[in-house]
């Protein structure tokens, strides 16, 4: 297992895909994870050609042989998928795993806003999502609030920060390379998992602000942080 | 009336004061409430000599004749004081007013943290208060985000933007002078009440990210806005 590897489960999604292009063009090993692998495949030969010749350490994999190729997994499913690709997966985490839960629970997955999110009974996405991994393996939240627009257009760095969700600070910092990965894109510890809650919520506001600003490209960025991160 | 002053409710405490502050620097006309006549007066007067002789026209009344004083009314008292003090003024806001929330409730007012918010019936302190004023009187939300260190720096801009919702978009324009009125704070259109839930937390998320950093000025900007804002 590359120590440098990321998977990338639901890597055909926009979200999913953006990262995992973002990834590869930083010369990064991304494994793009699909229930089906003939479109994982797919999802990575398109990643390829739009990279060019650079980038070819990029691959497609069913779900679970993702999941199982990387220490960090990225889970970038639709709400609803959430919990059922977390059940099917579960095998291939090993302990020591780090997940990195970026689900937002839009309203629109049931049918409303996605201007809203709903309420759920674990506080966020994020903690659910840890009620449904194996023992041993990390749950942090992080990337909700960068738009896949944004991650598309390669030519232009993200302009946004990534608010780092997870109970222990290393779990934090395991995530930070991966947001300074990305051009433009700052890492922020917005510390223990529970603040997911906030940090989910905001895609919802920005959802909202790209509507009534007729764009698809808002993002955030913290102010008055002089000091470049806690130790 | 003057068109052009702003009662601040709770004026003598940390964000009210800052508020107060700018806005008489701006050569706006602001009326610091509080409970106590003379507690008002006395931070009136303490403005005056934060802000020198240039900005004579800010003054302390009892919060009932604040709240009758203006065209605008901030509330900027603890959570647990909202309720109460809107009961208490509520006989003064006449049809037509703007009143701007901007309570986060902190689990600290309960004896929690700082970092983290309450749930609330209503969803938000903004529509807590929404649900307590006259008929007649709209409630917008807005400045929650803005440390009251950075207003007190006076020779410094405040680097943050201010999410303002409100349920009519008449009601969040008129509270758009009023952040622009403060030098380094950007409008922007966050919708409708109800998003204050989000807004209120973000303030809980920027206090647990200024104690990681050790600082107390962070605050947000939103990023990827091409458009000055909507129409």
């Amino acid at each position: 297992m590359d120590e440098r590897s990321i998977a990338v489960i639901g890597g055909t999604g926009d979200q999913g895909f953006g990262l995992a292009l973002r990834w590869a063009a930083a010369g990064r090993h991304v494994i793009i994870g699909s229930r089906d692998a003939a479109r994982a495949a797919a999802a990575a030969e398109e990643a390829r050609a739009l990279l060019g010749p650079g980038a070819h350490r990029i691959e497609g994999r069913a779900n679970l042989e993702a999941a199982r190729s990387a220490p960090l997994a990225v889970l970038a499913v639709p709400f609803t998928a959430q919990v059922g690709t977390l059940k099917s997966i579960a095998p291939a985490l090993a302990a020591g795993t780090i997940l990195v839960d970026l689900t937002v629970p839009l309203e629109a997955s049931v049918g409303g806003s996605a201007a809203r999110i709903l309420g759920l009974w674990a506080g966020s996405a994020a903690e659910q999502a840890a009620a449904h991994v194996p023992q041993g393996v990390e749950v942090a939240a992080a990337f909700h609030n960068i738009s896949a627009g944004a991650l598309r257009r390669l030519e232009a760095p993200v302009e946004c920060d990534v608010l780092v969700c997870a109970n222990r600070v290393e779990t934090r910092h395991a995530v930070r390379p991966w947001v300074e990965a990305i051009p433009g894109c700052r890492y922020v510890d917005a510390g223990a998992l529970e603040n997911a809650r906030v940090v989910e919520a905001i895609t919802a506001l920005l959802i909202g602000i790209n509507r009534r600003y007729k764009t698809h490209t808002a993002g955030l960025r913290i102010t008055g942080l002089e000091r470049p991160g806690p130790a």
